[in-house]
């Protein structure tokens, strides 16, 4: 839609956002047709991307991974689906669980703080790589360059930096 | 973007939204140019659509009505700017400052409960008509019956129901 001038607002780039999102969540979607196994969301926030991949991938498992769970009951998955407490505890410990289950994980964890959002992924990379079936798709906020070796490139019309894709060969 | 399926998520109806606000936004302040006035942002939120509209309106003075501030300190306005309480309470306390001064209104108040938006529609839109300069805009995002005789067309792209609009005559 037009615009009356090129200034980027935060209405601007949370659009952009959003619209990236499920641009890279839809690619994942269809690139995962094929490969068997279990959904991974790290970050409930409001349940509007959980809402996006259940609607979307129905016959599939989805585990969501959240600090403090406070979106509508209607976009908070089944108690047996939601794993409640801090990634840095939670993933560890579901790692035997999932370990080389998992045909996509969406990581939506960015904050505010870019420092602290460096760290995190710093951190979470290599907890994921382990995680992965033969073809898995990561779709992640933030970099993980732990994975960097598995970057696939973005759907058309997002911008690099803004969703970062990754894909386990199979 | 193309979309594996017709579904519509709450992912889908957030990218819409955030649109909708925008395409109506960008049309009242190209509505507003030769309009005096100040701008009336009722609800800062996250403070999304305030930094949108000081962005467009650099030289408007722009003042901000919210019950709870919480946005980024570089979204939310100067202190002399941000009027903190209840609609309930500071609008009718701050209508004598304000009668006949507004160019544009912008509302983006609603929450999931919609009996709640319907009965603080019924209350806003009279009290919003005795603000409005002559030629000025109303941007809403809960339909305002006061002002059905004011509505004016969305923009292109933006589907009915989604957002509202209203002009006075100048």
């Amino acid at each position: 839609m037009s615009q009356p001038s090129r200034i980027r607002t935060r209405l601007d780039s949370a659009i952009r956002r959003l619209e990236a999102q499920r641009a890279c969540l839809d690619w994942a979607i269809g690139e995962i047709a094929g490969v068997p196994g279990v959904v991974l969301e790290l970050g409930l926030g409001n349940g509007r991307s959980f809402d996006h991949l259940r609607a979307h991938l129905p016959d599939r498992d989805i585990y969501v991974f959240e600090r403090n769970p406070a979106a509508h009951p209607a976009c908070t998955p089944a108690v047996d689906r939601l794993i409640i407490g801090t990634l840095e505890e939670t993933l560890p410990a579901a790692r035997q669980r999932f370990l080389g289950k998992v045909a996509l994980l969406h990581s939506d964890i960015g904050t505010g703080d870019e420092d602290r959002n460096r760290r995190f992924a710093d951190w979470l990379g290599p907890q994921v790589i382990a995680l992965l079936a033969p073809g898995a798709i990561v779709a992640s906020d933030q970099k993980l360059d732990a994975l960097q070796h598995l970057a696939a490139p973005l759907p058309a019309g997002v911008d690099e930096g803004r969703y970062y894709l990754y894909r386990l060969s199979r």
